[in-house]
């Protein structure tokens, strides 16, 4: 690969072999985001695989080059192990590139546990934090929502939430220029005393923290705009994003059922389709471009596993603007 | 009170200090759901506040009968402490009343916990069951869902889990005849490798089981029709639930948006805001009438903490369904 440190263009390294739909759909997506002049996309994989792929639809390979790794870790894998045991492989590789400063982000849409381990390890995490988390911003109706943590660390210890609603202040500070983000604990009450055990002592913590903590807020305070900020262990952020997703699509084949059934109402619903298709795509962070490893040492963007071109190309996008607004640089210490 | 047990009414105990608009709302809600002549109402709560309530809107109290207890638990108070020191409260005289058979069965919108712990040491568990669970039918256009636990156990051990799915396989085999209730076990990944170390182990004990256990679910599979029964921890089960409630809410505020900006729209939002608000409907039980709790011998109904008249009215209705097919007789073992 040559190296272009003097190009201005942005260099992003994409794992082609991560995703329930790789290696085609990624490297479809890489292509199409590769249609920005800005932006040079490194495809980290199986060099022959890959190179067939790109030869079908970019044989000039403009704007994509790649980068071998002869191994993959799927998506049951278990990470630490993968990590270790598959040093060639696809996300290994591509986070000693980020490291190496030859890209300025990794995009992924593999084994979210391995991509998360990997940039631990390699990049390092940052100061005080102890594990890494996903986060995403939401561009609900009621104002921008940062969720974290959306699947990295599924068991949390109370102090870890803590970190998250710290990186999380500093995030919507440096992003949306919000001078004190309000931090929601996510619970099964308002009440100081619902919810689990490890949200009960995480909520004593930040009671005594000088975040401006809001206290807990509950699944339905999700879209209401109580909160800039709302802190979750990874397992129940997992379940939730994926509860969103799922019930957008109901609504929608409800919507499909009720026109079938009664073709009168097809007018009425091509007219606010595009009102609900608009809100429901804000539960998707595919739509607008992976989420982003927060507590690690360098731009690493996770993408959803069933990424399609489309998403891959927005997760990309994604990257570039983290790159852009020097994100990882306030985590980098 | 008067005995009537040789009625054939079906008595029903109701907590008339419980909820964020008691006492106002549920007796509002009781005396509606008296109209039913198959039903007798019994109003737990502070005699003169309950008596000055039923003065204004059902002087005659028909159907309506109150039962004095001096005493409130609250929605703060933590529920094993409130349940021993408020012996005489609307709670805890409630669930005497139905350990008792003075009443078949007993509705609150008070403190979940609390209604929990005082069904617990009061009427006792069911045979093998750790602890009690929350549990909630949704009528999904794919198919009716058993979720389980929606908020009685935030902390959940392995084993209480698999003990979810054999009572929830219990109810959707006695109550819609299913042979063999998919059971789904809600994770942040399909794989057996997925979710937090609750899950995982949950999933190899589900694994050896007799049940007819498909593996884990995601959020997204809720509404899908996978499964017929979704069993989770208490904590994340209240967490989604609220979340659906939240979703609804936040789908037809925009609708409303929409309109208000573009009143072209109006007419077709008409025409299709029934479609959406019977599909929103389904995700909030409370229309349909409180959640059962799994697990204590007796039909211990909780209905939503936000209730209001409508709610309550839906919940003593629920509660005499149950009564009407012995659904806690499965579980008196």
């Amino acid at each position: 690969m040559p190296k272009q440190k003097a190009s201005k263009k942005i260099r992003i390294a994409l794992d082609a072999m991560g995703g329930d739909h790789a290696p085609e759909e990624i490297i479809k997506g890489a292509i199409a985001a590769a249609d920005d002049s800005d932006l040079d996309v490194v495809l980290v994989g199986q060099e022959s695989v890959v190179q067939e792929e790109l030869n079908k639809h970019n044989p000039a390979g403009c704007g994509v080059s790649v980068v071998h790794a002869s191994q993959v870790i799927t998506m049951e894998e278990r990470p630490v192990s993968a990590v270790k045991e598959k040093r060639d492989s696809s996300i290994v590789v591509g986070v000693h590139l980020l490291k190496g400063g030859e890209v300025a982000a990794f995009v992924s849409a593999g084994n979210t546990g391995a991509v998360m381990t990997a940039a631990s390890l390699i990049l390092g995490r940052t100061k005080g934090i102890h594990r890494p988390a996903l986060g995403a911003v939401f561009p609900f109706p009621s104002g921008p929502l940062l969720c974290l943590d959306l699947g990295a660390s599924s068991d949390c210890k109370p102090m870890l939430l803590a970190q998250f609603a710290k990186m999380g202040t500093i995030y919507m500070r440096m992003i949306f220029g919000m001078d004190s983000p309000r931090i929601g604990l996510l619970s099964s009450g308002e009440e100081d005393t619902k919810g689990s055990q490890l949200v009960q002592k995480a909520h004593r913590m930040l009671r005594k923290s000088k975040l401006n903590f809001i206290g807990n807020v509950e699944g339905r305070d999700i879209a209401s705009g109580r909160a800039d900020v709302i802190v979750t262990d990874g397992f129940t952020g997992n379940v939730l994003l994926k509860l969103g997703e799922g019930l957008g699509e109901m609504l929608l084949d409800s919507l499909r059922k009720a026109v079938a059934e009664n073709p009168k109402l097809k007018e009425a619903a091509d007219l606010v389709e595009p009102t609900f298709k608009s809100v429901i795509s804000t539960l998707d962070y595919r739509q607008y471009g992976g989420a982003l490893l927060f507590g690690v040492k360098g731009n690493v963007i996770v993408a959803h596993g069933r990424s399609d071109a489309d998403a891959i190309r927005n997760a990309i996008i994604s990257a570039k603007r983290e790159v852009s607004q020097e994100v990882s640089e306030a985590f980098k210490g």
